[in-house]
């Protein structure tokens, strides 16, 4: 055993979660605990197509060490993609990266010492609360209601705190689905501007959309170069080709962000940059995307009109998109307690508690996925789990 | 422009390196400057049809997310390959990785603090510096000479120092060359051991052996689980796959770099562990290590003999394998100031200051690379390079 480890995982133990994930690979669960698109919308022919056609192209160029910055015609067809979110970019403002998780290592590796502060949702997406917390930034949740992030607030705390970073998932947010409304976009970009916060924009379920109108990033009101802007083809095309990328319109962050990421892997994986370049230069993603939200929308569907049939004082959230349902019973359940039980009866999902950054208070709340199960499981799953909640006194 | 960066990159330009790169870009440019295989070496064909399989037996699997361990085949594939490195693991000791420098980036996160002591070559892989500075490692050289390290300084170092991590690459080094002699490997591995310190042998050039007998690794020697061995498919299959394996027996740092990649990447990208699982388990590897291996002999050698015919002033290493030669000027000259011309007249190197903890009193030496360049280039390069020299007083 090494004499000692870094102070950096002081308090970070990592198991809840893993402990969780681990009970997911027993099939006789069903989970709604991951954040897995659905496995029937993966396909492999097409990316085997599309992998044979790159290999046979550009091989050589694929396969031999390539540039930190990306493979030059993903940064070109990804900086065009990210126009329908109204995100303007030139291709050497594209950083490809390994999954959007790579983006959140990498500009606290370029922005945070230990103990500056960072603003977060309450609750947020927990990876990367975790990622902050490896930087040992002081986390400083922001309140949300129906309309996502509440500005008063974050102007408030920008003042009090001098944060470093703002953190948002502005679209169909992890855990909850909410979305800033657009109003709030433009203001909460005025105010990175104004103050002269980086705000990190991170939005995987965008394209996820099942009802109502596109909303422009927040990138797209940004007047000074403050937001960063995260986008992953997990969700819509493959996670475990692991390609996201990051928008930075700041020249001198950018560089940082490659000299840190070639300090971390010299470069993203080639022969996956240029599957998605593929993909993306197809024509096939629309359809591709339009079938997955007409099979999400049912899914989600399904699992709200199981929450419906639970007694009233169940609440949930009632998002236009994206892959998850919040959920919060009545104060004294404990959802942390009751997992193992929900486990042994067949069915899982994550205990609220994960997504804070500060501990106490949110016992009773969970987060359901409803990306990865059919609408039977749905059904299955979630009569397990009313059950368990009206037998626990709900 | 934000705020303030974090202070890991007081100091860090990664100017230098990039520019040099940035010129190899430039086809008209004979490169010794990378440490690129042979692009005749890749296999554009063959990682097609191994990709295709892949996807064909396993496709949802792989394009779905995976667990942060890596993808259990290949974690026993490759600790299976490792054995022939007398390294003996099992698979949940083999955690694959997104190149080896994945794994320095991990090791560091998981333990170095600012200011943590780490001894190093002297000279030493200049990627591995650049990551060890952005953890404000404060670095200590170690001594070396034709075999290796010096183990002696590095026992006087590591009382006087007290080190968290020692690093090494054993094997035909980075850059010069040199390959650490056995005798001196069982010892560096019971210092080790008998100290509690960290030591990170990184084997990425072990199988581009020319001559003489297969040394066992530093790991086969370690007594105390305090070795972390890191190789790499890069070199002998293809680092634009970017897919390497640390073999780390201690189960506690496993975790914590389980932990530290989880908040980095998630997961390697599945594909790509897939194809070189594939790879492994074809038979097909060991014929190709021989090919490449008397490719790189005759380009080594034929680097070697125009060497010879430099003033006897100019010194360079003879090593048994590996893609470096190191090259030493009579003191007074300066690499750095003589590579733009090198550049004008049409060859590149990597000065050897680059490759130092400390600054100053190595401007007379360059790094040399033979495996991307043919017969006919070197010839013409190291032409150029002489030339250079003779023309500047040699």
């Amino acid at each position: 055993m090494p004499a000692s480890y870094a102070s950096r995982f002081d308090g970070i133990s990592g198991s809840a979660i893993r402990d969780i994930f681990r009970l997911l690979t027993n099939p006789s669960i069903i989970s709604f605990a991951g954040g897995n698109p659905a496995s029937s919308a993966l396909e492999p022919e097409l990316i085997s197509r599309l992998a044979q056609e790159a290999l046979a192209e550009n091989g050589v160029n694929i396969l031999q060490y390539g540039q930190t910055e990306g493979y030059a015609p993903l940064r070109q067809s990804a900086a065009e993609f990210f126009r329908h979110n109204a995100v303007e970019a030139r291709p050497d403002q594209v950083l490809p990266l390994v999954g959007s998780q790579q983006g959140l290592d990498l500009i606290c590796k370029a922005l945070i010492n230990p103990g500056d502060a960072m603003l977060v949702e309450s609750p947020a997406f927990l990876g990367a609360l975790q990622t902050f917390k490896l930087y040992q930034a002081r986390l400083v949740p922001i309140e949300m209601d129906e309309g996502g992030a509440i500005v008063e607030d974050i102007e408030k705390k920008i003042i009090a705190e001098r944060p470093k970073l703002i953190y948002l998932i502005p679209t169909f947010q992890n855990p909850t689905g909410r979305t800033l409304a657009l109003e709030r976009r433009r203001r909460v970009a005025r105010l990175a501007n104004e103050y002269g916060v980086t705000l990190i924009e991170d939005d995987p379920y965008c394209d996820l959309r099942y009802r109502g109108e596109a909303l422009p990033a927040i990138k797209s009101f940004d007047q000074g170069d403050n937001v960063l802007y995260l986008n992953s083809f997990s969700k819509i095309i493959s996670p475990g080709l692991r390609v996201a990328a990051a928008v930075c319109t700041d020249e001198e962050l950018m560089r940082k962000l490659i000299i840190g990421k070639q300090s971390t892997d010299v470069h993203s994986p080639t022969l996956n940059q240029a599957i998605i370049d593929k993909y993306l230069r197809s024509g096939l993603l629309e359809g591709h995307i339009k079938q997955i939200c007409a099979s999400y929308a049912a899914q989600m569907q399904k699992m709200q009109e199981m929450l419906e049939g639970f007694p009233k004082s169940v609440r949930f959230t009632r998002p236009d998109g994206g892959i998850f349902l919040w959920c919060e019973l009545p104060k004294g359940f404990d959802a942390t307690k009751l997992l193992p039980e929900a486990t042994k009866r067949g069915v899982a999902y994550i205990p609220g508690d994960h997504f804070f950054a500060l501990p106490g208070g949110h016992h009773n709340s969970l987060r359901l996925n409803f990306s990865n199960a059919s609408l039977e499981s749905i059904e299955k799953g979630m009569t397990l789990l009313k059950g368990l909640f009206v037998d626990q006194g709900l």
